[in-house]
């Protein structure tokens, strides 16, 4: 494996949508040939606070590995494979976790925001709050050159490499590498109800293997401007849900621009706009949808390639956690 | 193994003393024919506050098991195993943190108590905090019949159960049992500074490798009546610490007695005590430390009983793992 190190991956926590092709897999499938991306179906940390819901985490691997077949991701090219299947992700957990403080855990934005959205002050489970130090982890044992991040992301680039940087200096090894985040390459999509971004929980995604009834009808719902009560009313563009998808998805964008100008100014229905989306979204998803469809015959085989990448993960993992047993001196086997 | 399962066993943080004889090791001498005892010589817990003298916990772990042979435990009837061998337990650990809340590990009275000890409030790591859920695992995954504990120890047996009950409601599963308690098998032997129990890292032990000039050197320290100037003077027995240890080794108790009242009276001398306990101590000891100097001499063997333990605890823990993921939906390797 000579090209540079990715480590990305998803929740299995449902199927995969529009959102996470903008957000990521889009980003994935421009960078798959010049990098190998590790791509990690995190079942482990979705199970972090879907604990109880351990039947559905399980359903959505395959889901996960089937929308990363459909939009084109090679198994050949990048690695796809299981959190639980790594065993050696857990070891380092538990000994990098005397490398982090409470405190520090505590202070770490992305979950505190997340404790605030779930409003799990009161209830917070022990293995939400440590989920940081998994997820260095899962960075670091595959020694990951770059992971893709959101700006608000960044927290868990910082958090992985000062636990690099801790277990390298406490235990005087270069065995850890520090990861460089390669940021702006995350792309954000708004749900349908334009209210936050798209999402299978807020119930307002459109999803990769959606019909085009479904298209249609996620498309019908969209949020427009409430006050663009008739054709002739001038209509305001920014919020406009609809308009937010055209602008990602229409691939004539001089004509997008000629339409907005025509909204604002009065004349043009939502009906047509809505028209022109659905023809658009259709022909983006149809061929995902009909691999989709192929790849669903025979789920095993999907499966398959998930436990083969698996082991492929898992031998670059003991390697590294060979590496960290070294180090802190622990005992061998044999 | 159809005895009852005992799980116990030691941090390799120093070589053991009399106090681990008199509070545990003495009634694991006790139990060895009619339990199975899983002796856990727990290197990862010991990391937790000691994270950065690997090499310390490492030597010890040789240490304790030439202590546990020296005193007589036998490692056919006593399976010796070294923690960070069965890497099953770090997985437990990390599920089981899905099953504790933060607030939940906080209150714990043990923790609270050795964060308090230990100066940890601004700095406790995480490692250190959830300490509690990884004993859990050491308990679960041999399913254990019984601990034995102090008193004080009873918060671990609590929090086990609690995180045994909690798995097997949420996965629906009978898979993980609950402990119990051998509670009052644990007894307590002050320092010879009288001032708190006997430990290594307080300075105060006698180590169950001393030589007798060690022994005659530490009783000669140890703590008697400051009060108590001349030999005429009479004398207080209480807090008397060469009295402490006679109630506990010296055979002849009604002796003991004799000496007590004759030194209130007045007209007993601290030296006689101080010559009868280092007999009674080098008596105690002798057999011991010649035993120990006999396993010294080959250390790879010593640490072979712990490796072949380890396999034999990791069998075990092994298929209690496997119902765990089981239960828990998790994906298998093929």
């Amino acid at each position: 494996m000579s090209k540079p190190i990715i480590l990305t991956g998803d929740r299995p926590t449902g199927p995969l949508h529009l959102g996470h092709y903008v957000g990521s897999l889009a980003n994935r499938l421009r960078l798959q040939n010049d990098y190998h991306q590790f791509l990690i179906i995190a079942d482990t940390q979705a199970l972090t606070d879907n604990y109880d819901q351990p039947d559905r985490i399980r359903e959505n691997i395959l889901q996960v590995a089937l929308d990363y077949l459909a939009v084109g991701l090679d198994p050949n090219q990048n690695t796809f494979f299981v959190q639980s299947l790594i065993p050696e992700l857990y070891e380092m957990t538990v000994h990098f976790l005397n490398l982090v403080t409470v405190a520090r855990l505590s202070r770490n934005p992305t979950v505190k925001e997340e404790i605030r959205q779930k409003n799990l002050e009161e209830s917070l489970p022990a293995g939400f709050l440590i989920y940081p130090v998994s997820q260095a982890a899962d960075i670091l044992a595959f020694n990951a050159d770059l992971v893709p991040v959101g700006e608000d992301q960044n927290p868990m680039i910082e958090q992985t490499n000062e636990i690099a940087r801790a277990f390298n200096r406490i235990y005087k090894t270069p065995c850890l590498k520090e990861v460089k985040p390669l940021i702006g390459t995350v792309g954000r999509l708004v749900g349908i109800d334009g209210r936050s971004k798209m999402s299978k929980s807020a119930g307002n995604a459109i999803l990769l293997g959606d019909s085009f009834a479904d298209i249609k009808a996620k498309v019908q719902k969209m949020y427009t401007d409430p006050n663009h009560l008739k054709v002739s009313d001038p209509g305001t563009v920014e919020g406009h849900v609809v308009f937010s998808f055209l602008d990602v998805f229409d691939p004539n964008q001089l004509e997008v621009q000629e339409l907005k100008d025509h909204y604002r100014r009065g004349g043009l229905g939502d009906g047509i706009l809505k028209q022109r989306l659905t023809g658009l979204l259709e022909d983006f998803i149809a061929p995902i949808r009909q691999r989709r469809l192929e790849f669903e015959k025979d789920p095993g085989e999907v499966l398959n390639i998930c436990r083969k990448g698996s082991e492929v993960a898992r031998n670059r993992a003991q390697s590294t956690l060979q590496n960290i047993r070294k180090a802190m001196a622990l005992i061998t086997p044999s």
